[in-house]
């Protein structure tokens, strides 16, 4: 592929210099898979993607804005006119035009909106009154559903009169009742497979539904339980307002995934595609700064302890040991819940046996850390007491770190808060310092007692 | 949905307690989508699992043991005889039927694999042949596939002949020449809106394809790239050989997100589905004690500067802070490398300008750091030289720890190890102890200048 990409791009170069561009090479061009065109761009400057845009046929260009990734849009759509604007959002898929509409500033949108026709401005509406991350918010209006009393024959040439025209990729034809309530689905093969004089109902089956105001994580869900490609949107009364397809799925999969890397990285996901350094170093430094805090509150804590310090100078040489293995434990049990929660493994049913068995394997993990650290700090400092403290700070440390590490996104999943903060840096800096004083107080008590 | 999960579960319950379960029972458990009695499996014991799939009609149980999470199947599968097995396996798609296959100890898969037709047999070996995570890996065998010099009509006829009988979930028609050489693709939706004498070369279109040794990580790109909805598959002469279809690189871009999301957070993938308390922590333990092994150098490297600690002992009261910051921006700049590159989204062309971009990065963050934290050591400890070396030692460490961090996953990937490697325990301990190496160096150098 690679090759395949680097020529095209060079073809790109090459005709786009041209003033104007030579007819003949557009033409071939515009015979390009427009993802292809679309990932390329990626590799233009902004101002021949513009020109490419306006050179091709709308429904190629509607192709191209569609596959183009936000971060490459944006710049692009800058640089249209909203006239532009309009003539290619009324070539896309509804759900690709809604996209663009909202990435556009609030007055540049709503000239799009006031340009495109009666229809398409209604549409619009509806969709962008949907919150963004729900079912209603990635789903098209595009759908092809059928009446529930018709034989394969009849419904295959309703077909082709209602949808001769549309994009072509449905998977499943819809069957609707009478008031266009949802009442199942045929898949494609099947239609083409059965008899022309079957009638619908014998050939439908129960589909999956989401209602429009399903959260798209659990939309994303049903598409991996069901393995479907398409999902069916309903409203309040089930009327078949929508689709979703899986290739929007796939996205939103990815899109989960990512932030939740992202925030135990320390870092926000809108990072991963920015290209401005100084925006970059922006977005890191709130996790930083607060790690920086941390780092400031651990030492005031230590200067508490400095009388121990001077007394044992090894007390200190632990440090680092006890609050690197606390944010450690942490990380691991709270991103196990993180994940659990976001896949939907682990629900509100079993969270109280998944905080169990997280202590299970912390009472494992620490018994084995602090025997290890006990043992290394006894030989090594031939103080049998500091190798007590160690060994206990330890211990405690694990136990603790590891059962807070998997509270917390348990607790804040149940808050309606994105439990993903969790692995973020106030949890984990949290820990260092809760670590740290563990192991001086033990300390403290420890070489105070004769 | 969830209530009627639970309703499913206690029906489930209720029918498999019966000895034997009734006919008419069962027959209404077998409307049931089987992904839906699969997901109802994970709350049954294995051994009511094991009588829910005999007692199903063969194509039933094929469904649900397919659907079954790997956790939930296998030991099911050692309930199961290799009689039993093999009249499932028969029913299943050949890549179901290659992953069951591959979940069986060896001599039971080979009994299995003996009891299968010929045909089947035959088909087994050749898709276990490829390395699970290439595209001929995850491929299935069951394709449809036309001759292009056909019309609409008679292709059509063609499908009914041959694929009427096959499990209905294609949707494109491949279309191959003389050889079975792959030539293009036609979408079922356009096949049913033409015209009954169009031609098949009239109306394919090309396909993008993947040779069956390409990784299953490039061909999830080539998924999310082209929105398609099933990849064909081909040999090195380009004979159509089999296809993906979507619903399995939905979970592949899971599994790799999943991955490198569990490396990040200290800990194996196969701890998310792992249920033993034992098994989790055996998982976990590698990475904690590679973080101990780390945190008792950083004890070393202390003691190696006793003296100055005991002259200046606030300089421990930093220590935590420079790790901690050190162990954070590596995690941040390897982060944003390894999922560039497993998106694709960063290659070797770019990795130079890349890496340039995180030291640009680096700075700023490194120099918003390093002056606040002067600030606050020399005011706290009214020690200027105190606060230089600290706010020295964040510089360079946040420099250094970044340009690391970016590096090593880069440095893997052209090696051809997993870049996610680069966010386990070695790589971000190792930054621990260069921290105060360089923090406690410059420190000596200041403070023993007079």
């Amino acid at each position: 592929m690679e090759t395949r990409d680097e020529e095209l791009i060079l073809r790109l170069r090459e005709v786009l210099a041209q003033a104007p561009p030579g007819a003949a090479e557009l033409e071939e061009l515009a015979r390009v898979d427009p993802a292809d065109l679309a990932a390329a761009a990626r590799q233009l400057e902004d101002g021949q993607t513009v020109l490419l845009l306006k050179s091709m046929p709308e429904d190629v260009s509607a192709e191209v804005l569609a596959h183009l990734d936000e971060d490459v849009r944006e710049p692009v759509l800058e640089l249209l006119t909203p006239r532009e604007i309009a003539d290619v959002v009324e070539e896309m898929d509804s759900d690709d035009a809604a996209d663009v509409l909202s990435e556009l500033e609030e007055d540049k949108a709503g000239e799009v909106v006031d340009l495109l026709g009666a229809e398409d401005r209604e549409e619009m509406a509806r969709l962008l009154a949907f919150p963004e991350d729900s079912a209603g918010g990635i789903m098209q209006l595009e759908v092809v559903a059928v009446r529930d009393h018709r034989n394969v024959a009849r419904t295959e040439q309703k077909i082709r009169e209602l949808y001769g025209e549309v994009k072509e990729d449905f998977y499943y034809v819809y069957v609707v009742d009478r008031d266009q309530r949802l009442v199942g689905r045929i898949p494609l093969p099947r239609l083409i497979l059965a008899k022309p004089e079957t009638s619908v109902r014998d050939i439908m089956e129960d589909t999956p539904w989401a209602q429009a105001e399903m959260d798209q994580q659990e939309v994303a869900q049903l598409f991996q339980k069901y393995d479907i490609l398409s999902l069916p949107v309903v409203d309040r009364e089930h009327h078949l307002i929508g689709r979703i397809t899986v290739d929007d799925i796939v996205d939103v999969i990815q899109e989960e995934a990512e932030e939740d890397y992202a925030s135990l990285a320390g870092t926000g996901e809108e990072e991963f595609l920015e290209p401005s350094v100084l925006r970059r170093a922006a977005i890191r430094l709130p996790w930083l700064v607060t790690g920086l805090a941390g780092g400031v509150l651990s030492a005031l804590v230590l200067s508490r302890f400095e009388a121990n310090l001077r007394d044992v100078i090894a007390l200190a040489f632990f440090v680092p040991v006890i609050t690197a293995m606390g944010g450690n434990v942490a990380i691991q049990s709270s991103a196990v819940m993180v994940r659990g929660l976001a896949t939907g493994e682990i629900d509100a049913r079993d969270a109280i046996s998944r905080l169990a068995r997280e202590v299970g394997v912390s009472v494992i993990t620490g018994v084995v850390c602090a025997a290890l650290i006990f043992t290394v700090a006894w030989l090594w400092s031939g103080d049998f007491r500091l190798g007590t403290v160690v060994g206990a700070s330890m211990m405690c440390v694990v136990l603790i770190s590891t059962s807070v590490g998997a509270l917390v996104p348990l607790a804040l999943d149940r808050a309606h808060i994105d439990p993903a903060l969790a692995t973020g840096p106030f949890v984990t800096t949290s820990n260092d310092i809760l670590g740290i004083l563990i192991y001086l107080s033990l300390a403290t008590w420890l070489f105070s007692t004769p």
